[in-house]
C-alpha cells in the first residue's frame, strides 16, 4: 500500500498536480439522424467532445485521441484547477508535451454508448438515453452499435469542423480500434496511427473473456432483462463487472500492491461464505465507479469490443493492407488482457502487406493499465514520431 | 479445430492410447473421526487411492502424487482397455517412464471435497456427503477445509499403510500446494519435492480470480444458499465456473485454436443478447464436465486454494524454511493463472533459506495446462531429479 501511494503521488506530480492545469471544457455535437452499420436509425445522436490547442489555418495540424472502455473525451486537462485529476492522458498532451497543444490542434469525442453516462461530463447516446420517439430509455431496443460506428460519428463531427485531414489518430485499447478503424476506412485521411494497448482483431479467447464482464450483469435479476430504468441500477451486476475489469486491466505485480493478501484475513477460514478484503476492497473501488455507470451500456461496450476487427469484416489481415499511415504499435509488456502478441499479430499483418510500422513496448508493473498510467515511458517516442514527416 | 484434433490425437498417442494401458484400480480409505485445521469434527472421513508399482521392503520407493483442483486421484493407467483416456499424467507414469514404476510405488489420493463428487471413480468427502448426524448431506454446514486439511487425510493413509518416507511428492497447481505443505509440514519424511505450475502461496490477485469461479454459482437462484440437494444442481453457475476454470487454465494460442474465432459470427452483431460460437461451445464443453460435479465442492476447493501459502501461517516464506527436500519447480512459461513470478518468488525464498532449489519452465502454447497435457517436455528433467541421490 505504502508503494501504492509513492506511485499515486508520483503519477500524479507528473500528471502536472502541483502545477497549474490546462483548462478545458466539454462541447457538444448532435447528428440530427445517424445510420449504424447495421441499418439502424438513432435519432439524435449526441455526443460530447474536448479540444486542446489551436486548429491551424489550413486544418492540418489535428491529433484526434479515441478513448478506453471505461474512458471518455476528457484526454487531457481539468475542466477546473480544483478537479482531483486531469484526463487520463494529461501526462502526454499539453504544452510542451510529447503530444505538443502548442503545435497539434488534439481532438476527442465520447463515443456511443459511453460507460459513463452519468458522469455530468459526459455526452453520449445509448440505452441509457431517452428515445424521443417512447419518452422512454431506448434499454436493450438501442441497436448493437460497432467500432465503426463510433468512427463515423467522429468523423461526422471532424467533417462538421471541415477537418478531412488527421495529422494522427492515437487511441488507448477500445481507442486503437478507433484508431485503426479509421486507418483503415479511411486511409487518405490518416497520416499516423497509434495504436496503444491495441490490436486489429479480438479473438475468440478475448471475446470470451470480454463476455465474463457482461454476465454478472445479465445474472442480477435487478438486471429485469435490461428494462430496469423505472427501477434503478442492478448495482450488484454492475459492480461485480467493474470490478472484473479492474482486474483483468492490472497485472498482478501492481494488483498485488493496491490490495491486501489473503492471510491478512482470518474469517475465510471459518466460514466459507466470509469474503477476502482484497475482494471486497476491490468491490469497493467498483462500487465507486459505479455510481458514473449504467449497465446496459456495458453491455453495449462489450458487444462492441467483441465483434471489433479491422475493416469489421470476414478478413482484418487484407483490410489492413488498406492503411497508408505511419503506424506505430505500443503494446503494454504485461498486458494480460490484450496481448503484446495480438498487437505483434497486428504488426506482422501489415507488413506483410508492405507497409511501414513500428513497435515498442511499455514497460511496467500495471499491465494493460500501463497503456494509462505508465504512457509516459513511450512519451519520447511518441514525440518523435509525431515530429517526422 | 483441425490443429487442435492432431494435437488431441498426437496426445492420446503418447498417452498410450494405441497400446496396452496398466490397469488400475481404486481403493477406499475411511478415517472414522478427522479433526480439520479448524477445529471441526468430520466423522467419517472417506478418500478413494490408486497406486501403481509395488512398494519394496523397507517401503523407501514411495512416491506421492497430489491432484489439481478438477482432477482426482486417477493420475495414470485406466480402469479398462475400453477407457477412453488414461490418467491425467499417463505420459509420465508407468513401466519404464519418468515416473517409473518398475522402480517407485506411486500413490494418489483423493482430496477433500473433490470436485467430481459425481464420478464413480471418485471417493471424497464433502458438502454433497451424506452426514450420517442428519441423513441429508453436509451443505454449507460442512467444514472449511484446507490444503493442510488434505496432507492430513494422506498422512493418515500412508500411516496405516506403514510408509513413513516419500522418495517424492509430485503435484500440479493445487496439488502443488499440496506437495510443498507435505515437505513443510513434514520435513523429515519428504525426500525430494516437485511442485509443478505451482506456487508456494497464493496471493490477492489470485485469490480474487478464484473467488470468480465461485461467483457464478453464488448467484445462480438454483444455489439456494448451498441447500439445493434436494432440488438439483445449480447447473448454469456450475456450468459457468467450470467455463471460466476451463478458460483460466488455457493460454489464448492454445484457447484460439479450440475455439471459433469472432467473425465467423453474424448474430451477435444483429442482437445484443445473441452469444459468440465460442462462448457457446466452451459453455457446452463445461456442461459436460458439470455431470460429474457439484457445486458446493467447487466452493470448498476454491476456498482451500485462496486459503494456501506454505505452513499455513502468517509467513510463507519463513515456513519453508523448514524443508529439507531436494526440490524442483516446473512452472508452465505461459501459465497466466499461477505465474511463473509465483514459482520463482518461492524459489528465491527457499534460496534465501539455503535451500537447494532447482527451476525448469514447461514450454507449450496451452499455458497453466501445459502442467498436464505438456508435461513430456520436462519428463527427462523429472527422471533425472528422482534417480539422483
Amino acid at each position: 500500500m505504502k508503494l501504492f501511494r509513492t506511485f499515486l503521488l508520483l503519477t500524479l506530480m507528473l500528471a502536472g498536480w502541483h502545477s497549474q492545469a490546462m483548462l478545458v471544457s466539454k462541447q457538444a455535437f448532435e447528428i440530427e439522424r445517424f445510420t449504424t452499420e447495421n441499418g439502424a436509425v438513432i435519432s439524435p445522436v449526441k455526443v460530447g467532445w474536448e479540444a486542446y490547442g489551436k486548429l491551424n489555418e489550413d486544418k492540418s495540424n489535428v491529433i484526434l485521441i479515441t478513448h478506453f472502455f471505461s474512458g471518455s473525451s476528457h484526454a487531457a486537462g481539468k475542466y477546473q484547477q480544483s478537479d482531483a485529476a486531469p484526463g487520463y492522458w494529461d501526462a502526454i498532451i499539453g504544452p510542451g508535451k510529447a503530444i505538443d497543444t502548442n503545435k497539434y490542434y488534439v481532438l476527442s469525442v465520447d463515443t456511443l454508448v459511453n460507460a459513463n453516462v452519468f458522469d455530468p461530463n459526459v455526452i453520449t447516446t445509448g440505452p441509457a438515453t431517452v428515445n424521443p420517439a417512447t419518452g422512454k430509455p431506448y434499454g436493450l431496443s438501442f441497436p448493437v452499435v460497432t467500432i465503426g460506428d463510433f468512427v463515423e460519428v467522429q468523423k461526422a463531427l471532424l467533417d462538421s469542423l471541415g477537418i478531412n485531414k488527421l495529422h494522427a489518430v492515437i487511441g488507448g485499447s477500445m481507442g486503437s480500434f478507433q484508431a485503426i478503424e479509421w486507418a483503415t476506412r479511411y486511409p487518405q485521411r490518416v497520416e499516423r496511427l497509434i495504436p496503444v494497448i491495441g490490436t486489429a482483431y479480438i479473438d475468440a479467447w478475448a471475446a470470451v473473456r470480454l463476455e465474463r464482464w457482461a454476465y454478472p450483469i445479465k445474472q442480477d435479476p435487478a438486471w429485469r432483462g435490461g428494462d430496469y430504468y423505472q427501477h434503478g441500477q442492478p448495482e450488484q451486476g454492475l459492480t461485480t463487472a467493474l470490478a472484473y475489469i479492474i482486474q483483468d486491466a492490472v497485472y498482478p505485480t501492481g494488483f498485488n500492491m493496491r490490495y491486501p493478501a489473503p492471510e491478512t484475513d482470518k474469517a475465510p477460514h471459518r466460514d466459507i461464505l466470509a469474503s477476502f478484503s482484497a475482494w471486497e476492497q476491490l468491490m469497493a473501488h467498483a462500487k465507486l465507479r459505479a455510481k458514473m455507470q449504467d449497465a446496459n451500456h456495458i453491455l453495449y461496450l462489450v458487444r462492441a469490443s467483441q465483434l471489433y476487427r479491422a475493416g469489421m469484416g470476414d478478413n482484418w489481415q487484407q483490410a489492413l493492407s488498406r492503411v497508408q499511415a505511419k503506424t506505430l504499435f505500443l503494446p503494454a509488456t504485461g498486458d494480460q488482457l490484450l496481448l503484446p502478441e495480438m498487437a505483434q499479430a497486428s504488426v506482422e499483418a501489415m507488413r506483410a502487406a508492405g507497409k511501414q510500422v513500428e513497435y515498442a513496448e511499455i514497460p511496467g508493473i500495471w499491465g494493460h493499465l500501463d497503456g494509462v498510467v505508465g504512457i509516459t515511458a513511450v512519451a519520447d517516442h511518441i514525440q518523435n514520431f509525431l515530429d517526422k514527416e
